[in-house]
């Protein structure tokens, strides 16, 4: 068998189809049912006889037929990890238009791997939902062709890493936002910056400090890679990377804090240091989380509109199991974000 | 047809049975497919008849035999509202237990309103999930003959009204947690204390208030009706009744937060009339959320172990699906509480 295909089997489908179910079987010496079986997610198949069909699906880039009548009222939502704030914001987008399109939303986490595992990619297959939304959760290829095989859509919001070209992907203005706010603290007289930035493997971490070392580049001011820590966008890490920055001789007077937890974070290491928020210190967060208003004294941060963004994602993995956006497979959108000016940023303290 | 049944049905499962789906079909008059059609939740079915036939098997305690073997390998989860930073301590904990006993967790909202509508029911009856857990948030008698009839398991946690003593339900002990925040403010000296209370039909906010009463009635002071206000459990209300306690001559010097989000608007509140905490103002919150660990000063509060008592009503649904607690109807389970002292109570001022 080749890649080409019988006029009959191309005419069937809107998908490109390279090779029949019973060609499949065929080829892997199974019942066309045995195939059917793997398709579903289903138990009752030898190990070896699914890989073998599985692989052959692949290399043909087989794609089920008239999914639409057999998908599930079902939305697959996946987190890398369930720990945050952050994912409360991402919910209830997803949840706004799953309701409004009658369907119900399934949430799993990868349990702190960044590509969910084999069994979450079967259960997915088995229970056949309209799309699956990954957060930060990359798919590895395995994955990503066992979705394509059942015409299963997917969208990644907010990749970790390069999520490629043709997978789609929903993300925020991560480099703008950094520059603006460290333009934001440029503009107030600051001239010792520091950052503690996310988790370097994740490409909106790395956007953010591009945007920061930009600005002050821009603003002609040296890039200081002392004063650039790496964090994880947890509290206890901008606690502790905190109190190392603030512990220098020569510390900043302003810290773009990655995200808002980190700030949180670095509030308490200048409590701890007796450092004042803003009068000796300067703190920016990243995401705008509702913590942000509630904190003392009110953060400011960069905006980003996670539930516009996780909605926009639900919309676009709706669109692409009806067949729109065809092309979407290349689709990239950010969305804006903005900058928040609130209490925790003021002109630098008189001797700094 | 009466409520005594032939001895053939009552052998066949291990539930009481008093109707078979033969005798229902009879008695509706439509056939018996049509009613397998009304328990799985099809659409193809006249409201009419479908009110009649689920008319019939509530009148007939209907339960669905062999129920196990139809599962779908979910667990539903359905919040009053998803607005919290609360609803993720939840999450994650019937995450971990559905996790481990190989099931995804279906997430819905019941958006506000108490009850989850009759269109959830129905997606419920159709996807047939292991059990459903509903977390501030009661079903109305038909939703749970709906359940009941498909024998779909539920539990309900932190019930907001009273769930009947024929639900199983987990709480915590929100009145002793009541109790131990006024004791403890009692034990620094305050003798002017304070409430802010959550949502008035809400048991569990009912059960900390009378905690407070009970506290102060102990130890011999007199409850000021004016000093307790009711709130909803959001940050906004305990910044406007904190505006409305610490603006009377007589202000307390101390307050029970009824919830950590309450507390932080107290804080707010507190800030903007110049009152520091816990110098000017002790206050305590209940719940013990992460910020509770981040806001400066550090939260003083009740911890509510949210995390544990989602998996023990994930761990109990699994068990009332398998027939085991078969006398679990009547369990109420609740998770004790503890007070955890942080930085925001002291002494009262000197002048106070």
């Amino acid at each position: 068998m080749t890649s080409s295909q019988p006029a009959e089997t191309r005419t069937r489908g809107r998908s490109t189809q390279t090779a029949t179910l019973a060609e499949i079987a065929r080829e892997a010496g199974v019942s066309a049912p045995t195939v059917s079986k793997v398709l579903n997610g289903r138990a009752d198949v030898a190990p070896a006889t699914r890989s073998r069909v599985e692989e052959l699906l692949r290399a043909h880039g087989y794609r089920r037929r008239r999914a639409e009548a057999t998908r599930s009222p079902l939305i697959d939502l996946v987190f890398h990890e369930l720990e945050s704030a952050w994912a409360m914001e991402v919910i209830r987008g997803v949840e706004n238009v799953a309701r409004d399109a009658g369907l119900s939303v399934v949430l799993s986490e990868s349990a702190g791997r960044l590509t969910p595992g084999r069994t979450w990619a079967d259960q997915v297959a088995a229970r056949r939902p309209h799309g699956v939304i990954l957060v930060l959760s990359g798919l590895d290829e395995s994955g990503r062709a066992l979705l394509t095989s059942r015409s299963i859509p997917f969208v990644v919001m907010d990749p970790a890493g390069d999520p490629g070209t043709d997978v789609p992907s929903i993300g925020a203005t991560n480099w703008q936002g950094g520059l603006a706010a460290t333009r934001h603290l440029l503009e107030l007289g600051h001239t010792r910056i520091g950052a503690v930035s996310g988790p370097s493997q994740m490409m909106c971490s790395r956007a953010r400090v591009d945007g920061y070392r930009a600005a002050l580049e821009t603003g002609g001011l040296p890039v200081d890679p002392g004063l650039i820590m790496t964090g994880d966008f947890h509290h206890e890490t901008g606690y502790r990377q905190g109190l190392a920055l603030l512990r220098r001789p020569d510390r900043p007077t302003a810290v773009f804090a990655g995200n808002d937890l980190q700030a949180l974070g670095l509030y308490e290491a200048a409590r701890e240091l007796g450092l004042r928020i803003p009068e000796d210190l300067s703190v920016v967060g990243f995401d705008d989380l509702p913590v942000a208003r509630w904190v003392g004294p009110p953060l400011t941060t960069v905006r980003q509109p996670l539930t516009e963004m996780a909605e926009a994602a639900a919309r676009l993995v709706l669109d692409l199991g009806k067949g729109e956006h065809a092309a979407a497979a290349a689709t990239r959108v950010e969305l804006a974000t903005s900058l928040v000016v609130r209490s925790s940023t003021g002109a630098p303290p008189a001797g700094g």
